[in-house]
């Protein structure tokens, strides 16, 4: 059930739960598998990459971000319990938002979440904010470990472009280490020089600026995706477009592919010299036909629109309907994309590790050797 | 949960069954309020305008499709209980498929099927197939009824692109009778005129095209949508990436929005005359912020990619990993956007009820004079 | 999710559909693995013990219950897609209801309906019908079906008390024919007599009485089961309170074993002389610990009270709260215990065949072959 | 979906976490309405009622069970976001675990679990501990305050037998108060004191007892409770059955009632006086009919089996199928009942409150007028 609430996935469930300006922030990651090496590290190492304060090109909030696992491991090794863990909020400053108590800022939830809940929450994003995704890339790391007790799985997103500035990259060969090269994660040295450029020009203007993410999933088993509901881009679309300023997704060509003629599009098997083994000339699907992964690499597109908070003074209305004006004060990032990076991955991962847990209920039962074994053997 | 197997929805929860070419196809609505004086006729008027022979640009399958109504209805009006409706299929030929019963067509979900159950199915499609949303059709016309309940909800959609033939539209006005008043679903005729050419060049090529539908949804309350996995867009993304070969969706300003600065981007609240009623100048946000409706349109688009069944000999691979070919046969359409329109306009239709249901059970409790009331009352 | 309206399970999800006095009943089964040969004639004998009119002992309501599998089967196998199966009404007789049309018949679903609804349905008992359970038991049949092709597991209810009238049945050895040796479903011949006797002695006073039924679970393996909310007593405990009637659940030892001290109640592992093999010398437990089955026989009783419907002129109230009386017609059980036999295995098959399912995705992941095969390997 | 692993519920979602000898226990509760002023004092003077060391007659394991929200509310109101709370585990002792390290304790989880996870967690009880209800008390007093603010509904378990000493207790007035009077939670004092000798005795001889606790909701408005599956007898039941040691539930009359005949059993409408008010003479229905709520007490039964873990030697195998003996040590209830009570309510309130909120998505849809309102109206 990918998306109550704040409930995500089916077989591997995360709750995610944390307010911006809270206590705390944290995931409950229900359905893991049990006796899993789990390294904690590497869950620390994902929230590194996605905390504040990394670079000059992103929001100064002074968050450690130190993970604290609250159930579900013993001396390193998954239960099958619950995995909770829990990241506290250190830098919380509530007074910055005190400007907006009574008035609306533009293009953010404030009106929304007062219209649905009948109530007004002023103070910091609530769970509209993109500290909320704290939990979802603990989480995510996680899944990534427990897609990687099955099949080799490389999940390696990137900075695609930030406003019109784009980078080409080799999405057959870009690693994790490339794209970190540059604190504006763009695996393109020259591109990214360019777009760390712009992000401090709109920064020196109180402005903001959107972009494209680009992902790709390498070694992933053929046969995941659920039909039809819970095909492979149903799951990765609702999952990309629960991330704060998410505002578009394609899945291989994409809109480009739109445009093109069948003939033009066809992804064509043909054996690939190893014994019985098949792979595609392109890649046009993405590595998704018909919802289910067909063994290629899976790659998508995430767009975001620019940052809503300005730094500069914007008209609005205020809690009785009258014109008034608003200037944001607090820490923002005038760019998401170079910290959006660990969450699409992240988003990702969870999407991918729930689709193979689901797929081992309904694969053929003839050999299942682990039900019904006793426990010692 | 959307996107639990064939399952979609949390409050509103439907579930489809049936092969392109099994004896049916059908759907069972759960959840649907009782007392709601439903119109089957809207429901087969909406079935009407997906079916195929509709017109000389789209498949020639010869099906009725006539919706029966097995349970949850009653003197016209629903019972509370589930509503489960059927077509029958009357023109299946699973004859054409016969010669792809060892061999894997390029692009289709063929392989991946095989793949995910072990086991082949070689006639038709099956739950790949478009036909499969007939049943999502009809219970989207049921979900429209539904909504219109409380309050005067439209959902339009229209083909806004095929290949690069894109139509001029006004979203703001745009109608259903526009829409159709072209076969090909563009309610810019001149475009429409267009992309028709298009569409019979490509099929006189044995070949086919892709394409954008838009879709704009006016009258929605404030205030659906869940946070944070339930987000709007993230279910209307999970909807619209669940309908065979949509490839990409954008909510708003989508990827254009993500070339924007912050400045040019945010859409100001403004009083709109009315008595403490407020509107955003602009609506790059598509009606949803922070993944709640805020009371102005939704607007999304969905790319589709070109039908994969061309009518040429195309190289794949069979069942031994070796090397042929494959030439497709059967009633296929050169290009799926016409008859996307409607299936798009349901899956919306679903989404936003189901969090228009969803949002009843989170606004607040002081005034609920429904709930303990005797039954006569 | 057992247990969201009318859908029940989780990894096997079985919704249905369908009023007693509609146009037919029927269930989508979703989750069933493909490639399984499916018996129908064990699902048709399946509804033939549930079907009235069997013995004059049951209603004489007069309908084949032949079941009709509309999707999800190709030439004897799943398709691994939504199984839908559909059994046509055919003796539906609403005018037996006319005369309650604006008054309340005691113990019944009437005034509940209505003030779930706030709407009055008068024709027959709509979902709160046993006439319901059509469905299910169909949807059971196949779960057992797909058990079976993991383990030999077998399930046998059967009536152990009617009023005061109990059997002595030996549960180790109990199976389906000695049970359907008397049509009132109790394999001790003498006690099924009394049982027999005593259903026609209300029946000819125009009453009704109640009963037990008992169920025994063997060869089902260890570590099904979900902790916590889904533990296997909590499962079927609710899965068996949703059988219309029932008003009670015992696992294992129930109420007698709260009598008891820990020293009687603790079930000893032993070996049982196989290699490394072991047992428990009793079976208190009813095969659950924990939640999750221990190799033991699922053992647990379900209590059913006197159908409602009685012959006799009965006091109520009206639509409009006035004091009045009723006297049923139409056709019912005196007794629903033989009847309910079938539907409670039906009800144990889907909650175990789910919990299987679930434990696929649960345990150790080293050795999965099946994932990333190519599917003709 | 009561029942998806550690998640409880559909539209008030609480999911829980902690071993009994990990770090912590929680539980995460979304769904929650916002707005709601919550009384934490009231969460924790439920963790008072549910934690050992209260009286002689438990375990004394000392845990002050102090629960710290980490989200969800702000200035003593409801955020409408997922309400977390924690219980930090401070005389956690796994080391009184050690001598099971390699051995099965009879009637426990020990081999259970390790059949489920092919992997042995020998420190404490885990997930299967009665530790783990922490959370679930927790989560069950938020759920009251929220039922509270629709009705004015009363739960109110209590101790009805330990062994064979029966209370009794008038369940049409019996309050909590009555039932805190004495330590074992049974308001019939002199059968409170007879099961405290009792417990006393059974602690003496290192043995346990088992017993059963009644429970009675009043207040509850009608037409709770979803058909068919989610009836809220197999909501109640599937809740009750996933605490540890539940081994039996009776709704209303329950098993007595399945002696008894149709015309002795219905119970029959009347007019109660006040303005087309009705009630019901007798309550055999235990308020629920059909499934759904109408209106009368709502009350209950589970029988707990006796706490397995005795303080004398018993015979069991180790992780190698060889015979042995295991004796625990540890701090145990000698009798679960006087500590039930509270986890029984909590469960009560869960299921109550969720059934509630459901409903609202199900209630006639002409008058909402809380969609679509301007938030500041």
């Amino acid at each position: 059930m990918p998306g109550v609430g704040s409930t995500f996935g089916t077989a591997l469930r995360v709750t995610t739960f944390g307010e911006s300006h809270g206590g705390a922030l944290g995931a409950v990651v229900d359905g893991v598998p049990a006796g899993i090496q789990l390294s904690m590290s590497a869950v620390q190492a994902a929230l590194d990459r996605r905390r504040p304060g990394q670079s000059a090109l992103v929001s100064n909030r002074r968050e450690a971000d130190r993970v604290e696992v609250v159930s579900g491991l013993f001396e390193g090794r998954t239960l099958g319990t619950p995995l909770a863990m829990m990241v506290r909020n250190r830098d919380a400053d509530p007074r910055a938002y005190a400007p907006f108590r009574d008035r609306y800022r533009p293009s953010h939830a404030d009106l929304t979440y007062a219209a649905k809940h009948g109530f007004r929450t002023w103070q910091g994003g609530g769970r509209a904010s993109a500290r909320e995704t704290v939990a979802r890339v603990a989480a995510g790391a996680v899944a990534l470990q427990v897609l990687r007790e099955v099949a080799p799985v490389e999940v390696v997103a990137w900075v695609h472009r930030v406003g019109d500035v784009e980078g080409r990259v080799d999405e057959a060969a870009v690693s994790m280490p490339e794209v970190d090269a540059h604190a504006v994660r763009c695996p393109d040295a020259a591109a990214a020089e360019r777009m760390a450029a712009l992000i401090r020009e709109v920064r020196r203007d109180g402005d903001t600026v959107g972009g494209v993410v680009r992902c790709v999933v390498r070694g992933l088993p053929q046969g995941l995706g659920e039909p039809v509901f819970g095909k492979l881009e149903a799951v990765l679309a609702g999952a990309m477009l629960s991330i704060p300023a998410a505002k578009g997704f394609e899945s291989g060509s994409g809109y480009a592919g739109s445009r093109m003629r069948g003939s033009e599009h066809n992804d064509l098997w043909e054996p690939n010299g190893t014994d019985r083994g098949v792979h595609t000339r392109t890649n046009h699907s993405g590595g998704i036909q018909g919802g289910i992964s067909n063994g290629m690499p899976v790659t998508f597109s995430v767009a975001f629109k620019p940052v809503a908070t300005l730094f500069t003074e914007q008209p609005t209305v205020d809690d009785h309907g009258q014109a008034t004006t608003v200037q944001p004060k607090g820490r923002h990032d005038p760019c998401v994309l170079p910290r959006a990076v660990p969450i699409v991955e992240a988003m990702a991962a969870l999407s991918l590790c729930d689709a193979m847990l689901q797929q081992r209920s309904r694969v053929g039962l003839g050999s299942v050797p682990e039900l019904g074994r006793w426990p010692w053997e």
